[in-house]
């Protein structure tokens, strides 16, 4: 063995006692692939993924993502190796309140991880939303000489990432769009927790991954360096399919009693089991936390090159931008999240007595803002024409054409959701993605994740009640508001008409720290009267006076189609000399961001008799109803039936809210 | 052309234009595949599919599934010229308030539809549990010369089914499990909404399913009848492989304007078009819901045969019941989902004094029964020894084993979901299947679809709040449970001990009606005494006065593993003279179907000051703290850290509770 060859041993073995180590210690975690996958690690960190450990977020690094999350030891110890913030005590403090060190990798952080995982096949399909992004700022910015972006997409996945559906769904788009810049490890360990891979899982993986147009080689020994890195050059030699690299592990390698076995995957090996792989690898047993000085030289050392790297591209880009000083410009604002001057003058205004749908209304919108953002981009799960979600001025993003801003994600709504937030991810990008609101079903964990990692993809959904009519039960949304409302960090806006909805765009284009969810009518709605009633800008402030009596004796609380009820059965009282308050109430999130001020200026505590009128599940309204007050919602499921013959039986007609209205008084 | 092809081209074509005028008349549906896809409909009616009009329940009918539930009136047009009880009217009645012909396909309103489909991919799925409830009844019941049960699965798929994630997962499990039963016809009309299919979908289809195990043909055009019987009869004597038969059609065959277009998907014709459409085949395009006299009585012929053959079938299984009367009579009360006597019994009582997480007293309680309940059976998306959901004295069920009540689901939730709604569609059989609660995010089409379908699948969700710790904010439910509740005709119980958790399995063995979800800790907690506290049979109601206390000044209202946090604060508040009530809350649903005087005896209206607590999203809870209530619920998400530390950084204390409960007074 050559001196070369032994500090790449030491260096390999001392990550995987280094894992082993933090997982004993914190009596908690997932010691055996990372013992596995350490040399694929230092294969990866040494000669392919080009970082700067002193600047995580530098635009033109390789993402790396572990898809396989809960391995996540493997990479603190990396990270820390090559010079990331992040030291041994923090890899001490591995899993313990407020570390950098999660359980999970957690974006935010742990400097290095460009995106928190954990729930299998996310990372996978995040990262097909990284290569979108490399691709198209690529196509936008890159110029002869000038190759700005050319960064490659790594991620280390498991055969819990492989069974998931939605590794299927982005697998699928990831080779129709042929995007090459993917670069995936598969850890083929053959374990999973309920014991070997057999028992559920003999599916031909290769086969089916070039059946979705992927390249796929194989590595039959994770510990053979010179096939892994022969593998990896090959696959970043492939510029036009993606690339999966099968490679056979030993989960625990070096434990001489649980490697091979379910009990090293989510189980510290116990101390006298760590000691037997110390000595497995030649290093002392009483020591932990040994990093030999040669090792902690060796990975610092080629965790300083990326400085150069990354200073290289400074100076390119500065170069760039003296030669492409609009398209810089363009890229910096975006990167930036800057918003262009005179954009909010672009916004559509909608006459009063007109009616649209508010799915049309912000396909209007859309289109008249798109021009402002050259960053925004989107599409939808095939469900564009419906969901008006098409930038009329673009083109589609295909395998030829990279600067299309309108993706066919296909009918895959799960993959659709995790590619934005690897879009969303992506600095200079504002990803939109649409379907219909009962969809949102297929893809809740992107959207939960957006909510963690606090990024700010828009999730467009559309034909949001029994409005939609015929589809019937299986399609019309129920508990979704109710169930999307939940998760914290998210805004949910649901706009009364048009012109509450280029507000809602306002909104979710402004808005940073987390996703909006705008949610739209399939049927047509009235617009309102701004001049008679208020502005429809006071969507921001999530619910606001729409329309007041004096001495109201009652609250009309309404969201989306519903308002145009509550604005009806307010006349209809007022015929009947009963006096209410009209509350347009798009949003819960931002109207409990408003001061108690205001939050009393809308909802008096001394007018507590209040009606929330909502085709949707009641769940939450007695919140803003209080005891006093009373919901007209859906307490059922719906029926196939047209939208009319719906409202009269589900009650959502102004003689049924005027009677539950008086019931209250 | 015969006779005899002469009149089963007018049969088709019949189909085709009634299918046609029924989306016309209604102004709304999918008229393009149903015209495209009616040979394959006849072929499979007139000499494959096994049924009896006559009794839809009929025990072994082959199983039928539109997966492409969009095209439903095919389905109503051959259900109807079979002799279901499906009339003219009903056909006219396509999507109509009240009318058996919903928007999509709904399993106990047209007679024949075997399972609710709509939303896609699922129908893929559910047929997956179909074709292991038919090996599973077949091994456990089928004797030499007694095949009870040899009955095939059907289905229709789009090329939309095959896009989404779960039928991807749902292909590879019934790969691994070689359900050969499984014949599956693939419509690839090369058609989707945004256009060709070509945009975003052009993997090997073919290579695949071949890749998961599956047998692949493809016949080259819907239209030939005679390439159709020929796959079918092969994919029939295909034991070993499930079959995929891939179908290339037009969409809309036979309108002159429209065919091959995504014009035709999802919205009428026109009626100039449908005239044309008529003359095409030579029908009188003046005529609506023609159906020639021969047609009539040529499907009515093929329908009544079924007659027969339930009848050949009813003798078999009694000449059956004298041989094995033991076996016929177990079936038979599993069939009708009778309770064995003495079940009750089997039921653990767990001591005072001890702790034991709810996950392990599931365990327990799923062991102690499974002798009772031969048609239990289930298994979890690979953490069956994490969910403590094995039944110890049984096997697995694999591909050489029927008879196995063990199933792995692999790391697929999503298609563990919907195959369990597959078997609870299955007489005989009672499902369960498990995973963290977190992955519920991952299942969620299925949960609700049994929901709407009113079938009692068990859903088993253990590590059920931050008290998992260490795994962190990834895994961490948050919103889980406000989403779960939030759905129509669900039942969720989040048991708090062990004897809850019994009871608990008791609601959910004997509920008719809808699904249950019951919800388990990872973590240890006490049991509380029964002798000294209120009975854990109580969590039938829903919620219970546990602990209860003279001049109550308030009331502690918690669920799952907060109630003993709930009763450590009473004996604190009583310590310092403040006497309070404790209820425990397992589930909203079932207390909400009790009468006003229980609800009114448990929170009555004098007691308004409540405090609810749950390391949950509050969402919902205002309902029954009232105005003068609070919640100590999880406000965010949570943290990677042990469990511990994370109760008191979130202040689930119960100095916390006393503060809060205190702030009320």
């Amino acid at each position: 063995m050559s001196s070369n060859q032994n500090i790449e041993k030491l260096a390999i073995d001392t990550v995987r006692i280094l894992s082993a180590d933090a997982v004993q210690k914190a009596n908690s975690g997932h010691p055996g692939t990372a013992m596995a996958l350490a040399p694929v690690g230092h294969v990866l960190w040494k000669e392919f993924i080009n970082f700067n450990p002193k600047n995580p977020d530098w635009a033109n690094r390789d993402r790396f993502i572990l898809s396989a999350g809960h391995a996540c030891i493997l990479q603190y110890s990396f990270l820390h190796l090559l010079g990331y913030d992040l030291s041994l005590d923090d890899i001490k403090n591995f899993r313990q309140l407020h570390s950098k060190t999660a359980g999970h990798p957690e974006y935010g952080l742990a400097p290095g991880v460009d995106v928190t995982t954990g729930p299998l096949g996310q990372g996978f399909a995040n990262g097909v939303g990284f290569a979108i992004g490399q691709k198209h700022l690529a196509a936008r910015y890159n110029k002869p000489g000038f190759n700005l972006f050319d960064y490659h997409v790594y991620a280390i996945c498991s055969d819990g990432d492989l069974m998931e559906g939605v590794t299927a769904e982005a697998a699928s788009l990831a080779g129709h769009l042929e995007l090459g810049n993917i670069i995936y490890v598969y850890d083929d360990n053959k374990i999973s927790i309920e014991g070997s891979t057999d028992i559920t899982f003999n599916e031909d993986v290769d086969a089916r991954f070039r059946s979705y147009g992927w390249h796929v080689q194989s590595v039959e020994d994770a510990n053979d360096i010179h096939a892994l890195q022969l593998a990896l050059t090959n696959a970043k030699a492939e510029k036009q399919k993606p690339s999966l690299i099968r490679v056979r592990s030993l989960i625990a390698y070096g434990s001489p009693n649980k490697s091979g076995t379910a009990g090293s995957h989510g189980s510290p090996l116990g101390a006298d089991e760590i000691k037997l792989v110390k000595e497995f690898f030649g290093f002392d047993p009483e020591k932990s936390f040994n990093v030999p000085a040669e090792v902690a030289e060796y990975y610092s050392k080629i965790g300083s090159r990326g400085i150069a790297y990354e200073d290289n591209w400074n100076k390119l880009f500065a170069d760039y931008a003296a030669k492409f000083p609009e398209l810089a410009a363009e890229y910096t604002a975006s990167a930036n999240d800057e918003l262009p001057a005179g954009w909010l003058e672009k916004l559509p205004v909608f006459a009063a007595g007109t009616k649209l749908a508010t799915r049309q209304a912000s396909g209007k919108v859309l289109n008249a803002i798109a021009g402002s953002f050259p960053n925004l981009i989107g599409g939808a799960a095939d469900l564009a024409p419906s969901t008006e979600t098409t930038l009329k001025e673009s083109t589609s993003f295909t395998s030829e054409d990279r600067t299309g801003r309108n993706f066919h994600f296909g009918i895959r709504e799960h993959a659709m959701g995790s590619a934005l937030n690897g879009l969303a991810l992506t600095k200079g990008i504002k990803p939109f993605g649409a379907t219909f609101l009962m969809f949102s079903e297929y893809m809740r964990p992107p959207i939960r994740l957006a909510s963690i990692m606090k990024i700010s993809p828009i999730f467009v959904y559309t034909h949001d009640s029994i409005g939609l009519g015929e589809d019937g039960t299986t399609h019309q949304p129920i508990e979704q508001l109710a169930s999307l409302r939940s998760i914290p960090n998210i805004t949910v806006i649901r706009p009364a008409d048009a012109n509450e909805s280029a507000h809602a765009w306002r909104v979710a284009i402004e808005k940073k720290g987390g996703p909006t969810v705008l949610i739209f009518t399939r049927q047509a709605l009235p617009v309102l009267d701004q001049d008679k009633y208020a502005k429809a800008s006071n969507l921001e402030k999530g619910a606001y006076v729409l329309s007041d009596a004096e001495n109201a004796q009652l609250i009309l609380i309404a969201t989306g189609s519903e308002v145009a009820l509550a604005m009806d059965t307010q006349a209809k009282l007022a015929e009947e000399g009963i006096a209410s308050r009209v509350v347009s109430m798009p949003s819960w999130e931002l109207f409990e961001k408003q001061d108690a001020a205001y939050k009393e200026s809308v909802f008096p505590k001394t007018l507590k008799k209040r009606l929330a009128i909502e085709m949707a599940s009641p769940m939450g309204w007695h919140k803003y109803t209080t005891d006093e007050g009373d919901t007209l919602c859906m307490e059922t499921f719906g029926e196939s039936a047209p939208a009319d013959e719906l409202y009269k039986y589900f009650g959502f007609t102004v003689d049924n809210a005027v009677k539950k209205a008086k019931a209250l008084l």
